[in-house]
């Protein structure tokens, strides 16, 4: 046998042909979209899908899930147009942003068609989601197709089963019609890979659509989905719903099933991953949750909790009818302090809040985030990222600039024994006493605070993850709401400002508006832990009462 | 300086030291109660209460916790003559089977007088448990008093405020009385310790209290107190209850605060440890749970589950108004079989409960419980059994025979990398799922199964935990009820059985009717992940139905 036949092949022969079979998906996308030359996309491509869809197309992709399942309950919609109508628009989305693994026109539209016939005959919807497609994060398991974690090593890994999350959202009507980026390692907040190479943000393609869950926050960015599924175990769901001007969740743990995703580290509990979604609207964020919980996934997953979807109201009511609801103002966490975009948007918002009735403003001084960062960075790669470096130095791909960032160049990440993961794990603990003791004492609903540093920064600039991961190490359901964008006219540098210490310097000097320009600006809303339905509830109550967003996105 | 003045104490001089503090906090219970020597109590203890004790006495501490609370709440009793009746029995229950670490005479009957001076000047309880004494398993901590976990070198750490659970029922007017025993390492299904010695059975005095919670078991059993603070990692309070004729709890875990308990291995998460209760009565166990979850314990201890205590009837109710229950029947695991009394007490329930009107009763095959024990016990000593090695070590006291087989004899003990803890967690994982998926196939309300694989053996020989630790490794909530005695001319020696493998042969041959005579027989019913109140409705049904217990213990 001559030796070439036997020859391993490159890391980029591998992202070649991943990419091909991309591309081969969206090929059978029809009608076709066009190719669209790299110069001739804007730096904002949010414009161009209405210049290529046709009018009925963009109606229904710039729908907001909710309407969208009224009207294929009632047949006023088939799910084969709206399918077909978001295959589109997802071909589209990958050519200006890349964001796509794979399209699923083939079954997502054999599924429609099914449903579609079903309601017909059975006179009814499947259940709440009948005929919605829905986008999903790469390495959420599909039966059948390669799930590869963002690692070009296990680019032939296939998915034994779909995940649990699918079937029950299959069961409940809904069609899957995309699968999206993520980064190598799963743990940046932006989404680059070596398979894929690096999504970009819709709205300045200059800025990273954020990340891991990157592929969602940037294909739902430009309403190639509506609603998708993400994970976040340090902010993978947050950043890029921020980032891209989304609604996005980071639920409770041991809520919604993790059963059937693919990842390194599976086993690890002292930082519980979750699941959850990202949407165009906050009904989206409800309507998934509440359908998942409503389908009593603990039956079959024995590690979630049985606890029924809360329907009645969180909050006392006023006699004139409005909410008691007392917020808990966090502006800077004392260790990196925000943009003045962000700064404008939750000063803005504070001033609204201020004259609802009800609504209560409290200042909410941070607690060691600092510490609480040392805690979760060590936990997170327990066995010194021994099996992360095995994925990617199987295939001998190379490091992205922030897996070396969070794994090589992270003075946290250590090979510890399992008495010194004990010790962290106690560390753990006794913070989140200590917070829970804070919250007891201040008595707040909700803590109102940045989703992040900054809106999107440059490409392999997103280093700081203190204003996300602070509450998946307290286990807080946290749930992200866009505001505003970016205005380099009124969001000036601040050019007098001494920073406190690295960090802070890094990110302040990552600062120039105009780099900026109609960047997505988010905040963030986060409850006491197993609170999701509260959080969700207040923000819809202000929402309704501040008209937020401020800024219309599509 | 002469050496011998900075001599460190022999771990025999530490052993005599607690020993003496103890037996002063006995002598400080007035009336005192005699001494009485070795060779005057006879192999059942249980009698001698009766014939030292006052007829008052007698009748409350043979009182239940519900019927104590009732009779406290209305002024019928004080709090000061309940408190000293049960320090009394308590005081004797030492004498009998060395169950005591300390009595608590002083604050307890300071808390008794002024519970009875609050319920006078407010005309109301304090709260659910106003004046009731409850004894304490050693390692739960109590504001500057000592707690060892049954370690000599750890005689004199102090702990520095309450455990939470004990707050908690102090607010709910609970009095501590009594300080319980537990073996070194807190990891036998037995209680010795080279501290206190050896606590034995009060029902046959060569048997063993059973444990990790023995001083409960025996100290419950003797009616020394009639309910109790236990702990429960693999069999820690049901066998103890089992082997005392008691109602003993696992809770599922998160319910039930255990912050402030003293233990190596803290941080260990892959298998949760539970604090719970030991009870005379099964409403005891009810009051105790429902008690400690009525008051949000998760507002100050965030790793629990916000899941209010249900009140509502978990079953359907037929139209005859029976309620409809299927019940899962396991007698044997398939790797141990069970010693003769165990059968026949299930055999003997199985046949009544099968001419109750709505109750069902199906074979539940075991599945893989010998793997089970693998994966459970694999998780206990991640750490190779490092922290127990130095804690013992620490004071150069000798191992105890079952701290030798549960960690050095224990071919699953190693010392685990990180990774090799995750592999073993999703081993768990896995095993969890297909034990739900079979729950579901099955369709059963709650199983019912052994508490152990006999009565009380003789000291030193609990060798199997399979019947408990199961229902640890899968965190199913599971109650032990008392049943019958072993009746040596009933329960006879199979003497043709051929056993199935070493640790069944060990087993059977441990069986001799007369050895076991007069143990209690108790039987277990095993619940879903968080289905503590169905467990516990079950069970008062059962009761209710057949008679609970067929023997009378005191």
């Amino acid at each position: 046998m001559l030796p070439s036949l036997n020859k391993t092949p490159t890391w980029q022969t591998i992202a070649k042909k991943v990419q091909d079979h991309r591309d081969a998906t969206i090929a059978k996308v029809q009608p076709s979209i066009p190719d669209i030359a790299l110069e001739d996309i804007p730096l904002d491509s949010t414009s161009i899908p209405k210049t290529i869809l046709k009018p009925e197309e963009i109606a229904i992709t710039e729908s907001t899930p909710e309407d969208l399942v009224s009207k294929l309950a009632s047949g006023e919609l088939t799910s084969v147009e709206v399918t077909n109508a978001f295959l589109r628009r997802a071909a589209l989305s990958q050519k200006l942003v890349n964001c796509i693994t794979e399209l699923l026109p083939e079954t997502a539209l054999e599924d429609a068609q099914k449903l579609d016939e079903s309601l017909k005959a059975n006179s009814g919807p499947l259940g709440p989601l009948h005929g919605l497609p829905i986008s999903v994060k790469e390495h959420v398991g599909m039966k059948d197709l390669t799930h590869n974690a963002g690692f070009v090593a296990w680019h032939e890994r296939i998915a034994p089963a779909n995940a649990h999350i699918l079937d029950i959202l299959s069961a409940a009507g809904a069609v899957f019609h995309a699968r999206t980026t993520e980064p190598q390692l799963l743990m940046h907040l932006e989404t680059s890979s070596n398979l894929y190479g690096t999504t970009v943000n819709p709205f300045n393609r200059s800025l990273t659509s954020g990340g891991s869950s990157g592929g969602e926050g940037a294909l739902i960015g430009l309403r190639g989905s509506c609603l998708g599924i993400g994970t976040d175990i340090g902010g993978s769901i947050r950043d890029p719903a921020a980032n891209n001007g989304l609604y996005g969740l980071r639920p409770t743990t041991y809520r919604l099933p993790m059963v059937g995703l693919t990842a390194t580290k599976l086993g690890q509990e002292q930082i519980v991953p979750v699941i959850g979604p990202l949407s165009t609207s906050l009904e989206g964020v409800k309507l998934f949750m509440k359908t998942i919980i409503d389908a009593k996934p603990w039956i079959r997953e024995p590690s979630l909790i049985p606890m029924p979807w809360k329907t009645d109201s969180q909050f006392p009511v006023l006699p004139d009818g409005s909410k008691k609801l007392r917020i808990g103002l966090l502006v800077d966490d004392g260790v990196v302090r925000p943009h003045p975009p962000v700064l404008r948007a939750l000063n803005s918002m504070t001033e609204k809040l201020k004259t609802v009735p009800g609504i209560q403003v409290v200042e909410w001084k941070p607690f060691k985030h600092d510490w609480a960062w040392t805690v979760i960075s060590s936990l997170y790669f327990g066995d010194g990222g021994a099996e992360d470096v095995a994925a990617i130095e199987a295939s001998g791909e190379p490091w992205r600039p922030l897996s070396d960032f969070i794994v090589k160049e992270n003075p946290n990440v250590k090979n510890l024994s399992i008495g010194e993961v004990w010790d962290w794990t106690m560390k753990r603990e006794i913070y989140k006493s200590e917070y829970a003791k804070l919250w007891e004492e201040r008595d707040v609903d909700v803590i109102l605070c940045p989703a992040g540093p900054g809106a999107a920064p440059p490409i392999d600039q997103a280093r700081y993850w203190g204003y996300t991961s602070q509450w998946n190490l307290l286990d807080y359901p946290a749930l992200v709401v866009p505001t505003t964008k970016v205005n380099p006219s009124v969001d000036l540098s601040e050019t007098d400002y001494k920073p406190r210490n690295e960090k802070d310097k890094f990110n302040h000097d990552l600062y120039e508006p105009s780099k900026y320009i109609n960047a997505p600006v988010s905040v963030q809303l986060v409850g006491r832990r197993y609170e999701d339905e509260k959080v969700i509830e207040a923000m819809q109550y202000i929402k309704e009462k501040l008209g937020l967003p401020w800024a219309e996105y599509v």
